[in-house]
């Protein structure tokens, strides 16, 4: 019998403001640079297509806290805090010492940690005037987050989603309907990126990167419309970091301290959530923590990428970033977690790892769903099947201790429920799935042609 | 912007005994009879279909108060206390004077109230040695939440999923699956009471009557197996009361308290556990709340049945139970609230209706979506097509205020989100779905039938 024991906060307890790492850095993250004069961006250069307050915390690299919004702290009360869970029934199923917690962020309407740089990034917008903004979505998590937010907000959105995921995962695409969002399956015939790339690949299943391209072109091209981004960029790592400031006050509660933290990784949204409040201590040399990012075996930026500025999109609309990457154009295998199908690794977490101070670990799908099906039976909650590569990684590092015969914490983020993705399980239980490995001649083709700018 | 408010407990709160409203009612409900004998059952009856502890429970017009076993509570703490929101988006999207609340049972691990009697019920079934379950679900809500809670308990589930539901709602099908259960689409050729129902209606789409007689026959005929039931029986009305019990300390807590308590009805689950810890103020005289149970148009056995003996199943293996009834052979039509298609009403609430001790309204198919959609655009949290009808019934009841000009406090369950029913949303959303409405020579011809004891 599970005897699984939650922590929770009060809503009082809820951070008053995020934490930005930058500061804390000791070598700082390469700036953005203009694709064809090379020259570091600057914030103004970020206002055609972000929020002002967006553009400014994008950049702000000398702040460590960043006050939250009383507004936007009160919207996060709708589910927040989340809560902090010890893992015990999934300590049992693999016989191991290590005590295993997991910071619960599918308790959310959505279901995934997206909402919490949803509402900031859509009261921003309300706040100076911009009535429409554009998204891309993968999976459909953030998409549904900010169709959410943005209808609280009471702002019209359009969301252009992989159309990979629009076909497999039509639940998402009602959820962000049903909020009122506009959906189109990219690449699509609405814009100029999306002709081009119909026209040059005409089966383009989609990636992040059309999804972005579209979006940022239609933004460009409207009056009165602003992007909005989902990962990758510093302001959205910033507004994640709610999730790690809570688990950290959470593991008081608990009495202990992790050696060991682990976020699944597509652009680094939830990753940098959990992992960037800790970190914090491990940069002033108070703590030894390890940190893993747990990425899928198909789409191995942080293993197997180079670093090197890129193109955030696929047509090359967005400012040059610093990054772990597998080049723009690389498009990944159509894993069902499609929220982990990203090229890139954002500028932060990509200095990170080329620092040392963070690991990362590729997941193959398969085990992924060993995972997930594993921890669903053991403690009741069905994992989306990104969060599932956490899972992975942690039960990885609890089976070494089992083996070692030492005592561990390990902590993970549970970034979304997979109540959504019952497809993607009902073909992993049906044996109907596949792992998907690149070739060191894939990795190197779809990198190959950057431009070597670093 | 929504500035709905939030009013929570804390784990301690939880309630440590259930509410049994039976030693409180002036008129006690009639007693289950035998078919045959028509002779009043006894407890040691159901000792061969129910665990000895349910049916103990099932029995028990004395005790006011049942305690809660410190595991169950143990595990109910994984989700509760579940939180008491005011509706502050939805009063004004239909300013109106009245303030609304409701109780959010969607935040379950399975995403509906099933949970707070799948827990005890397994836990009783572990306790008593029983090592398989039987049951049957319409919706799939019951039987997700019986698939975890016998996986918590490592129990075997065999689950009857009613044929239409199976069909249209795979997703539902996945989740009892992930958790490790059997599911069988009902009527199948697995059991007698299948194969009979399949050889005279070749095409029958199932219905929780004939999902209850195949569960209840395998139980019967499988050794140490006992069958499970979600919903109609007093002991699962018992176990809900816990909703209830939270939020009336909720309602406390927002300084208010409510004149109208509203939940969807299907067999009474939701219902009897929002509804009955505030009706024993009614029963005594301290209060005047109105109570109104919301059901479908497509079913209406409250606001059209009959009151009569009638089997709780379509091959009539169960004792017959007093009720507000269609018919056990009546079909309803493929609405997507698949949990509320059940013929009749259990004992209880037939009795309470009768004595004119609540309210029934019905609502058609279209309103519910339309209440549905407003509600997740106002609040952020999509609803399951079955709570939807509560929000309908509230949303009545709000524009009533309005007209009269008058501050009414009006409580609702949520009692599932309906992240799972994505597809009831695409077709409403589609302008693909419809009313369907019952004459009086279909109601008459279902009920007519009915062997007529009282």
């Amino acid at each position: 019998m599970s005897d699984s024991k939650k922590f929770l906060l009060n809503e009082n307890d809820i951070p008053t403001a995020w934490y930005n790492i930058i500061p804390d850095m000791r070598v700082k993250p390469r700036p953005m640079i203009n694709p064809v004069t090379h020259e570091p961006l600057t914030e103004e250069d970020l206002h055609p297509l972000f929020t002002r307050e967006a553009s400014k915390q994008e950049m702000n690299t000398t702040d460590t806290w960043i006050e939250i919004p009383e507004q936007v702290r009160d919207l996060y009360k709708i589910w927040r805090p989340t809560p902090l869970v010890r893992a015990r029934g999934l300590e049992k199923a693999l016989d191991t010492p290590a005590h295993i917690y997991f910071k619960n962020e599918s308790v959310s309407p959505v279901g995934s940690h997206k909402l919490n740089s949803a509402i900031p990034q859509a009261y921003y917008a309300k706040m100076e005037g911009v009535t429409n903004l554009t998204t891309e979505t993968g999976a459909g998590q953030w998409g549904a987050a900010l169709s959410m937010a943005t209808k609280m907000m009471g702002l019209n959105l359009a969301v252009y989603m992989v159309k990979v995921s629009y076909h497999q995962k039509p639940y998402r695409r009602s959820i962000m309907q049903t909020y009122g969002a506009e959906v189109v399956a990219s690449p699509s015939m609405s814009t100029k990126a999306g002709r081009k790339i119909i026209t040059d690949h005409p089966n383009h299943q989609g990636s992040l990167g059309t999804a972005i391209s579209e979006a940022v072109e239609l933004a460009m091209s409207t009056p009165n419309c602003k992007y909005a981004l989902g990962s990758v960029l510093n302001h959205v790592s910033l507004h994640q970091t709610i999730i790690g400031l809570e688990a950290e006050k959470q593991m008081e509660m608990a009495g202990e301290y992790p050696d060991t933290v682990i976020g699944c990784f597509g652009g680094g949204s939830n990753f940098s959530g959990i992992v960037f409040p800790f970190m914090r201590h491990n940069l002033t040399g108070d703590s030894h923590i390890r940190f893993i990012a747990a990425e899928p075996s198909s789409c191995p930026k942080l293993t197997r990428g180079v670093m090197q500025y890129d193109f955030g999109d696929e047509a090359g609309y967005t400012p040059m970033i610093p990054m772990l990457t597998l080049g723009h154009d690389f498009t990944p295998a159509n894993i069902h977690a499609g929220g982990l199908r990203y090229h890139g690794a954002g500028s932060i977490v990509s200095q990170l790892k080329a620092d040392g101070m963070m690991d990362a670990v590729d997941i193959p799908q398969l085990e992924t769903f060993e995972a997930a099906t594993l921890f669903a039976r053991a403690e009741g909650l069905i994992p989306a099947p990104e969060s599932a590569h956490a899972i992975a990684a942690a039960i990885r590092e609890a089976k070494k201790a089992k083996e070692a015969g030492e005592k561990r914490v390990i902590l993970f983020n549970l970034s979304g429920h997979g109540l959504i993705d019952m497809t993607a399980y009902d073909r992993y239980l049906s044996g109907d799935l596949t792992n998907y490995e690149l070739t060191d001649e894939e990795v190197k083709a779809s990198t190959d042609s950057l431009e070597k700018i670093i």
